[in-house]
């Protein structure tokens, strides 16, 4: 039963399991103590700081373990923030960060702060110089992904440093989706990580601070991790995460390769295989494991479930998945299709079989799902058309605007309109996407009294 | 080897190294997904909050897992705060919590807001009467652990609940040290546990608020865990705890009988086997498997070092064992002896002859401490009497400037005093505990060029 949300959580490496067996009879005791039992947990712990550093790039003493990622990074940009706040409360990051950052900023803001989201292209990186047009002379912290964790582009890490750099304001990158892959090139000068992605165990996250970063850790000061993570250490989880990073590192070169060639798989016979597909994500700066696509009049929720019956388990960034009922920011940000949209990230050791077996199974889910909706396979031109026509969509969800549209564009002549009525989050999205995938015009969006009105005109 | 240090941390008990095992192939993935992985991921989960929240005596949506005891602590005093803020920001708490919160305490009032710590008796427990004259008009929050963690003396948690409830101020019980043992009796409104002080994994707290109590949880915004613990769930370690304290209780009555019994023995043989020695807490109203000592003219670091090297790991409230070098808190608030200060805290299975292994050892390595610190046997009367003395020992650490007082106190006559000048912070709470012992009257503590000048009259 092919698992392919590697980027959610991946299951535990081998070297994890084994780590995490073997010191938990000589890691459970509080490793401040000096008596014998806390002096092998001390080691324990030194070693395992010794090996993720190196794994990282940075010193040991430059190296802190949180309890997840995501402690990891409110912890650096909290304590960012604080050991920098003569210098103003700016925060600048992508627009496409991961929500522990974009959460973190919030806070910020809600606390009498600011920040500046900084806008990707399509492919969903952000181009440095326009990153550096977001730094400010009260900007305390920047902060970006190594690469996005929905669509698997690789951000340029390195040239922005150099940026932040020049400007002399610390970069904090979000590392959850590469480090298992390899360090992160340039000069940053926070990273955040967390091991359950790369095969660790659940409960460990990294938090490096270069030495000469300004950094005060905030909440009720305690003694552990330097002052930089609270609570008692979770030495075997620690030793298990050190000694799986090292043993997928020395993996790494050559799954790349593997899963690369994969996921290039996947790219190609999606576009043949399927109708109406926008894959999306740099094809050629990325994860080597993840690829994203959005498929035409396809509700993501309906899609999940088809194919978790079908034996293959993916995530997705449509609106009907969320719990908030909105698109994913990272394809908003990005202007691509949000509907029907499915990521697959690939564990190590996937096979091409697997890969295979899903290329197999998505046509035909695709296809019933879409039949059930009464998607359009193509339009059919109406006997009498009308120069304009009003599709009212209020109250339905995610595709079925995109799929009304599609139904009666046909029914218009070429430079009439259609304005599709829509209280749908997605609709906003997909509309325009629609239109750049079909080489219609989007004309724009007006108020309406319930929701919006979206108006396209057709070209051909 | 035995192990005595039950109180800082647990081995590991096995049922928990099962359930970890068993659950780190099936809890591995995010349960807030649809697929099979997180539908499985989301089951343990579930399960292992009903069994928690059955152990602690509250319903399954009042509990969350926290990645530590401290996290628990910290969040629970922060969203009790801020959800409370309208109040006022005052928080009470006793004087001998753990560190943990007096930590959120400082971090408050370094915020703006304020605390009243509630002094406790030479017992170390506080009064509820005492305890209720610090709520006030502004008090967000009462805090108050269910069993003291250094000296194991139980705290009138239910009492004291009642005040709090009649005053309106939801009261926060950290029951670190005792929910192995059994659950919290009384109203309590919130309360806080770490899982590997009862044989659980490390990486794991429960943090219960009950329904009705308002809570605001602070920080950046996280979905998990009701929002009150950000981070990916850890979700084998958590199905450890939750195993662990199902069976830990499942033999918590029996068990207590046979250590209640060991540590009466230690109690009552310590007191006979060791000259000057004060056995500290309460006697009855205490922790099962847990009690404190400090010996007189023994220096605690010394003494720590000498029972491991004897195969005997302990802990020490002692100045000199403290990277601050001031002693424990605890003992301070109770106005005992701090100086040669040992807790035995007995993990689960202790048998009888480790408790007689250890009385065996005891004896000879404090005479040989004191032997080698030149501790005074017995004073003796000098040739000719001084009216007063006054003795140097500035510079020197904990015991030294007791050992000195003891060694002159016989040169001057009864009536006469000893002035002891010191600049060791153990001193302040020595000396006077030294005169309670020897039953000579503490005359108080002046004002010296270094440091203070204890001065001490002779009455027999």
């Amino acid at each position: 039963m092919p698992y392919f949300d590697a980027a959610s959580s991946a299951p535990l490496h081998p070297v994890a399991r084994q780590a995490l067996l073997a010191s938990l009879d000589e890691g459970w005791a509080d490793p401040a103590r000096l008596y014998r039992e806390g002096r092998r947990a001390s080691l324990l712990l030194d070693a395992a700081r010794e090996a993720a550093a190196e794994a990282v790039g940075c010193r040991p003493d430059e190296l802190v373990f949180t309890s997840s990622g995501t402690r990891a990074v409110h912890s650096a940009v909290s304590g960012a923030l604080s050991g920098r706040r003569r210098v103003g409360r700016h925060l600048a990051l992508s627009a496409v960060e991961h929500s522990s950052v974009l959460h973190a900023a919030a806070a910020l803001e809600a606390d009498g702060g600011s920040f500046t989201e900084v806008p990707v292209g399509r492919s969903g990186a952000v181009d440095p110089s326009v990153y550096g047009q977001a730094l400010r002379a009260d900007t305390a912290l920047a902060c970006l992904q190594s690469a996005n964790h929905e669509v698997g582009t690789e951000q340029p890490v390195a040239e922005t440093a150099e940026i932040c750099a020049a400007a002399g304001v610390p970069l904090l990158v979000d590392a959850a989706q590469s480090l298992g892959w390899g360090p992160v090139p340039g000069r940053w000068s926070l990273l955040a990580a967390s091991a359950h992605k790369w095969g660790g165990p659940a409960g460990v996250g990294l938090l490096a601070v270069r030495k000469g970063v300004r950094f005060a850790p905030r909440g009720p000061a305690d003694e552990r991790e330097s002052g930089r993570a609270a609570g008692f250490e979770n030495i075997p989880a620690i030793v298990a995460a050190a000694a799986s990073l090292r043993a997928v590192r020395a993996e790494a070169a050559a799954e790349a390769v593997r899963l690369r060639a994969l996921v290039d798989r996947i790219r190609t016979a999606v576009g043949s295989l399927v109708p109406d597909v926008e894959v999306v994500g740099d094809p050629e700066r990325r994860l080597p494991h993840l690829v994203t696509f959005s498929c035409l009049y396809v509700d993501g929720e309906t899609l999940l479930h088809e194919l978790d019956r079908a034996g293959f388990s993916v995530s997705s960034g449509s609106s009907c998945t969320s719990s908030t009922l909105t698109p994913s920011h990272v394809l908003k940000a990005m202007g691509v299709l949000t509907e029907g949209n499915i990521r697959v990230s690939l564990p190590a050791g996937t096979t091409e079989e697997e890969v295979d077996g899903f290329l197999g199974v998505l046509p035909g889910v695709v296809a019933e799902v879409r039949q059930r909706l009464g998607a359009p396979a193509a339009a059919a031109p109406s006997p009498t058309p009308q120069a304009s026509l009003v599709v009212d969509a209020l109250g339905r969800r995610c595709p079925i605007p995109v799929i009304e549209l599609a139904k009666v564009i046909g029914e218009v002549p070429v430079g009439g309109t259609v304005t599709v009525l829509s209280d749908d989050e997605a609709a906003r999205l997909d509309i325009p996407a629609w239109c750049a995938m079909r080489e219609q015009e989007y004309v724009g969006e007006e108020a309406a009294d319930h929701g919006s009105a979206y108006v396209v005109r057709r070209l051909l």
